[in-house]
């Protein structure tokens, strides 16, 4: 049979790259599991019990469709956030909404703008759709909203990313400084901000939402603050029309129901919340304390995880995460230079911490002892 | 501000329909609720109690990200089907698969045939990706294989696509036939085998599966027969190639931990499996008896839905359909003449076929007094 698929000339061109291989993937690949996850910035203090309970009994009604528009989500958010329901499209985490997003915006040679070494999810869609992306460097471990936008307008962008507070620095901008930005955008160009890590920033670092502004979409999560991951909900937040413009091409009955009940039951629990921000502050100390004993440096963060320098080469950081992996803890690293001279470690449990505080020193040693 | 995304041109033509409005969102134009769930083939014999007591464990580490490769899963799916993980890809119901699907082969102006009446959903992801859709009729109830297959050569189709056995009319055909339809898929066509129904369909119904055959892609579910339909678990059988090349485009972790575990759960009760299926024919049976104490015809089916004719014309259905749901009966109806003489009723516990058969006399009554 020499039949097959004629695959489009776009896809044809595209690399069979992924752009995460996940711990249970990597764990398969070592033959044994982790003993401290702490690659994936998952919030490893749990979802709320009224999640749990709601998925729990979502599950015992799951012969049903979900329901397609998330309403009953959607007009929480709604609430939650002082917009209206039609602010608001509800899809597979911000992964699945940044993909329909550049599926939306941009064709083959549209360019996009990003910083080299931010989130590579969000690459894999732009190169999926077959758009050109376009990057500007990280300045001092942040990224750079004016030279992002300079560059949006000086190469038309469709589309320019920013996360704030960023993945993988966990650096931050005060609102006004992306508000600046917003009101910076070029016409034509429509800004991504990225918040997945929001709740865990300081007052101040989210600008006022003004739902209508056609200039900006933003993203949020379940993931991280809510303890959600994998249920997959992820919201964005932008002008009715945009909101509109998803229904004309996203899966519609593919927010699972469990997903959208333990969502829901999680908004109403912001105690719950507000125990895991302090939980994840009193992490990110510990890890700063721990990178201080072995003689790094830990960068300020305002997410759920730290980077940590690892005082030399992306080389040389690279041995110091695999040294963690040998000895069971599972970290990631950025991707670029200047930035993959650090690793990145999540907020960890206490005994998580106790794991990555004791494996460390021999990993640094080992590692120093592979690369100069 | 006069700013806003600039959509692609093909996103800018595509009209804001949507495939299908789900019940809740009916039920809130309605007002009020439906009693008896009967339009939207689920199965609400409810899932497997293995799979809910595995959702309700899977809620508690929702906070993990899900293993993006659903090794579990396609490793019990392969045992199952006899075939290898690297013949299984898993997606976000059929409907997301066929998405996926749809944007690897469909470029703009690329042709797919499928039959007047056939799916909605796989339509509205062709025109999706800006493909040309090239119908035949169904033959006497059935979707016509050596049509549309001759259709596919004639106007070089991508793909062609067939639900065995069929919705919405619940007709199917014998192996052999289907077989016979995959040898003479033309060269450069793919044939989509849509088997969401297969779980209750006779024995026959389903051709050897040959995983290695480039000719064909089939694709199953869990929402149907598992009753897993609010968890939005679908896989696809394949060539590994073609399995491979969903990792271009997919969104890597978008597949629910909950789910994933729920439909691990599914596969291994197969008792529960066995009393949906009794349970289903009882009730295809039931509505079969309710249709003829009206006067009515049922169609032969080896789905969980019946496909009643309501003796006239599109119209006369619609109006038995609307006046069913003025009865607080939820049912649906084929879109195309001449199978929207029909209304199409799923299979339901007995006390919805009771609320469905004291409803139908009234609502055809009313029905005839409005439609000649």
């Amino acid at each position: 049979m020499t039949h097959g698929p004629r695959y489009t000339p776009l896809v044809a061109s595209l690399p069979a790259t992924v752009p995460f291989v996940g711990p249970e993937a990597m764990e398969r690949a070592r033959g044994q599991p982790f003993r401290a996850r702490l690659g994936a910035n998952e919030s490893v203090f749990g979802p709320s019990p009224r999640a749990v309970e709601a998925m729990a009994a979502a599950a015992r009604e799951a012969w049903k469709y979900p329901d397609s528009e998330s309403h009953e989500l959607r007009a929480a958010l709604a609430k939650e956030l002082g917009v209206a329901p039609a602010h608001i499209a509800v899809g597979g985490g911000i992964d699945g909404l940044l993909g329909d997003l550049v599926r939306l915006t941009v064709a083959p040679g549209d360019v996009v703008v990003t910083s080299a070494g931010a989130y590579p999810t969000f690459n894999y869609h732009v190169a999926g759709f077959g758009g050109r992306l376009v990057t500007v460097p990280y300045s001092g471990d942040h990224e750079d909203p004016e030279a992002l936008v300079a560059k949006a307008a000086a190469a038309g962008a469709k589309l320019v990313y920013i996360a704030n507070p960023d993945n993988p620095m966990g650096s931050w901008h005060a609102a006004d400084r992306i508000q600046a930005m917003i009101d910076a955008v070029p016409e034509g160009t429509l800004l991504v901000l990225d918040e997945a890590y929001i709740e865990f920033a300081p007052e101040g670092t989210a600008p006022v939402i003004a739902p209508d502004d056609p200039r900006v979409i933003r993203m949020r999560t379940f993931s991280k603050a809510h303890g959600l991951a994998g249920a997959r909900v992820g919201y964005a937040i932008a002008a009715p029309g945009l909101v509109a413009a998803f229904d004309k091409v996203r899966n519609h009955f593919g927010m699972s129901k469990v997903s959208q009940e333990g969502a829901l039951a999680a908004i109403g629990d912001q105690g719950h919340l507000g125990e895991v921000r302090a939980a994840v502050s009193v992490a990110r100390g510990r890890l700063a304390e721990i990178a201080r004993a072995n003689g790094l440096a830990a960068l300020p963060s305002a997410a759920n995880f730290v980077a940590i320098d690892c005082g030399g080469s992306g080389a040389l950081a690279r041995a110091v995460l695999e040294e963690l992996g040998a000895r069971d803890v599972f970290v990631r690293m950025p991707f670029v230079a200047p930035q993959n001279r650090c690793v990145r470690v999540s907020a960890g449990t206490p005994l998580m911490l106790d794991l990555f505080q004791s494996a460390l020193p021999d990993a640094l040693a080992a590692a120093r002892a592979r690369v100069r």
